[in-house]
């Protein structure tokens, strides 16, 4: 094993945070104090905390963690959302200088990272200027989001937990559905890849052989071009037959020219040729079609259709209720960060990779590898054609996928018929 | 103990459902099994469940529930939402008819019904009628709502469960706040009634000594005269303060006059001298709030303020993550309900009383009572003043109150300054 370089190491948390965030960050902390940071003889020195990620480390704002209570490291460890703070700057150029100009100050040379793909991409071009500048600076990327957009990851911590609640409240939301009927609507996160709003689907009391009869019956994705006629025609089909109809719905959907659905909806707005108009509010899109359905659909006995929808917010990203598994594998994202740093390898991201083979059986195991920061920097995962069923379902792989992931879900009982 | 009347029971439910409905339903049936129906010799014949409320019962339409396997009734109890279906009928006197008819045609003599105020309402009509009729019919009410609103009782099932998906979601989504500082407003259910919104304040770290600096900072009810302009001036102090704030408010909040908020809001909109103006969807109220805030309040380094809403949707009523106190209270109810059946008292309502008294030390106790139909019978409850504090908070009260009904809450950590 090579020797180590002696500095300080830095962490950070970076855009919309998770049920699962500081899990990572107690992974990195516990695993550097492990090899010893801020002891005698260690080559790590302190363990800063970014205050709001890189925005605090161009200040020189950081919460000391080298001496923090185990106790302490231990609640951070299941609280929700970004314990450091987070931040939206998305670093380009100029930025990353002071981000460089920062570590050198402080003389750190050991700097984690957790983020999505705009975090991993600041890491890239950190690590290029100090390559230039000839300083030593190990880089880090440590992989979240609730969206499951990374390449090269089978899934991402963040996304598991975010999965779990969408499952769960669409569990709950279906049965209300089927106990007062009408047509629902479910807007879920996920402005360009339609893994959250897929996990809808986990909700549906599921028989391989037979399939299900338990809502959503309708699943709309970013990926998938979204046509308004089409819908109205699906959900009608539904409506007439069964009285009801429960629709999940990814925020991002857009048409066949990638127009945001939300931004063509908007009553007398002004939308350029790409679409980009800023939706006036985070239920906007929900509202518009709810509005566009009871527009369209034929009333029956005289009343027009009983149209709902909910727009799910924030909550189903931090919701303090995370899979275990996402838990286990967020804390071990960190621990694997400082495995590579003290490896001797080069800088890296961690990616997930799932060594077992998805089935009805659920056998889940994923081993963690590095990968070059490069491989995942500001590149976006969509869902596979394999994971999508039609124009407005997933498919029995993608269940097979996404089960394992968020955990034991309830068993509800119903009655035939209601 | 008088002689029970031969004849068979019917249940229903009725009303948005909630998480514990099905423990009530669970709670009749098992208790009137317990004391012999549908066996010979036994005063009780059929246990009928009625499809969706007193609508199937006119159709005739039912679950008979008399011989459910134990290992079934249990997985109902824990299942969310109205198992039997529900309806939003408000029976009138001329349907109230056709329920009594209904009733002396499947020779019914014991009425169970689990619902909110309307519900206790016809209950009691129908109990009315059969008396003017010589019918003898016992009619029972069993209180279920996540406003809480109904009079005598100190809370009713179905709230505390709701309040704690309330408390826990603004618990994550506090810390979401404070990790991407900015304004968020978080719209809740409650019509008329504004104790599911207060719910909010359990979310805050509570100190009866210093008080409390965890958000949400503002509380708007609808038992408070909601002011545009002051809401603007409370929210640009603590913005200006933070440079963040957390908002807690009630879907119902209106003016002094008696005009909803939302509909006051909706631009181009012909709002009636009682505002009577239906919103045009669920997100609009907090989508309105947020770009009047971002409307006038001073951009911070020409900048606007990040302003987001989300509106709490159905999945606050029927989260699958019951108190554990309510599910008990909500099943005792329904024993409690055949009980009085059984006991020759006349028809009448259960109500929820504490035996405790509300302090800072968690003890908590309840007893269930009968009360007339007609005491609680279409009327709303409100939030009491001295669970009020000003214009934009609830009291310490409040929380001594709401508190032991929810059940164990996570414990967050955090660093200070973050």
């Amino acid at each position: 094993m090579p020797a180590m370089i002696q500095g300080n190491a830095v962490i950070g948390q970076s855009g919309g945070p998770t049920a699962v965030i500081n899990q990572s960050l107690v992974g990195v902390v516990e695993k550097l104090r492990e090899i010893g940071a801020g002891r005698p003889g260690s080559p790590i020195g302190r363990i800063l905390g970014m205050r709001h990620g890189v925005r605090g480390l161009t200040k020189g704002e950081f919460h000391d963690l080298t001496d923090i209570e185990r106790a302490r490291l231990d609640r951070i460890a299941v609280t929700p959302s970004a314990a450091l703070g987070s931040t939206r700057d998305k670093p380009d150029a100029a930025y990353c200088e002071r981000i460089f100009d920062a570590c050198r100050k402080h003389d750190i040379r050991y700097f984690f990272y957790i983020g999505g793909n705009d975090s991993s991409d600041a890491c890239r071009i950190v690590n290029e200027l100090a390559r230039k500048a000839g300083y030593e600076l190990r880089c880090f990327h440590i992989p979240k989001t609730v969206d499951n957009d990374l390449l090269v990851n089978d899934h991402t911590p963040g996304f598991p937990s975010a999965a779990r609640f969408v499952a769960k409240a669409c569990m709950a939301d279906f049965l209300d559905n089927i106990s007062l009927p009408g047509i629902k609507i479910n807007v879920i996160m996920g402005r360009h890849a339609g893994f959250l709003t897929a996990a809808s689907a986990l909700a549906r009391r599921h028989d391989r052989e037979q399939g299900s009869t338990d809502g959503p019956q309708l699943i709309y994705l970013p990926e998938v071009p979204f046509d308004l006629d089409r819908f109205v025609h699906d959900v009608a089909e539904i409506y007439d037959r069964k009285g009801r109809c429960h629709i999940a719905l990814s925020e991002g959907i857009q048409d066949a020219e990638g127009v945001a659905i939300g931004a063509r909806l908007i009553k007398g707005a002004q939308v350029d040729a790409h679409g980009n108009v800023q939706l006036s509010g985070s239920g906007a899109l929900g509202d518009q079609l709810a509005d566009l359905l009871k527009e369209k659909l034929t009333p029956v006995g005289g009343k027009p259709p009983r149209v709902r929808a909910d727009t799910f917010g924030y909550v189903q990203r931090c919701f303090p209720d995370a899979s275990p598994i996402d838990q286990r594998e967020a804390r071990g994202a960190g621990h694997y960060a400082v495995e590579l740093a003290v490896s001797g390898d080069s800088d890296g991201s961690v990616a997930i990779t799932r060594t077992s083979t998805p089935g009805p059986w659920e056998c889940y195991s994923v081993a963690f590898n590095r990968i070059e920061l490069a491989d995942v920097a500001a590149k976006t995962r969509h869902m596979p054609p394999e994971f999508i069923a039609g124009h407005n379902n997933v498919s029995l792989a993608f269940h097979d996928y996404c089960r394992p992931l968020v955990g034991p879900l309830p068993e509800f009982e119903r009655f035939e018929g209601v």
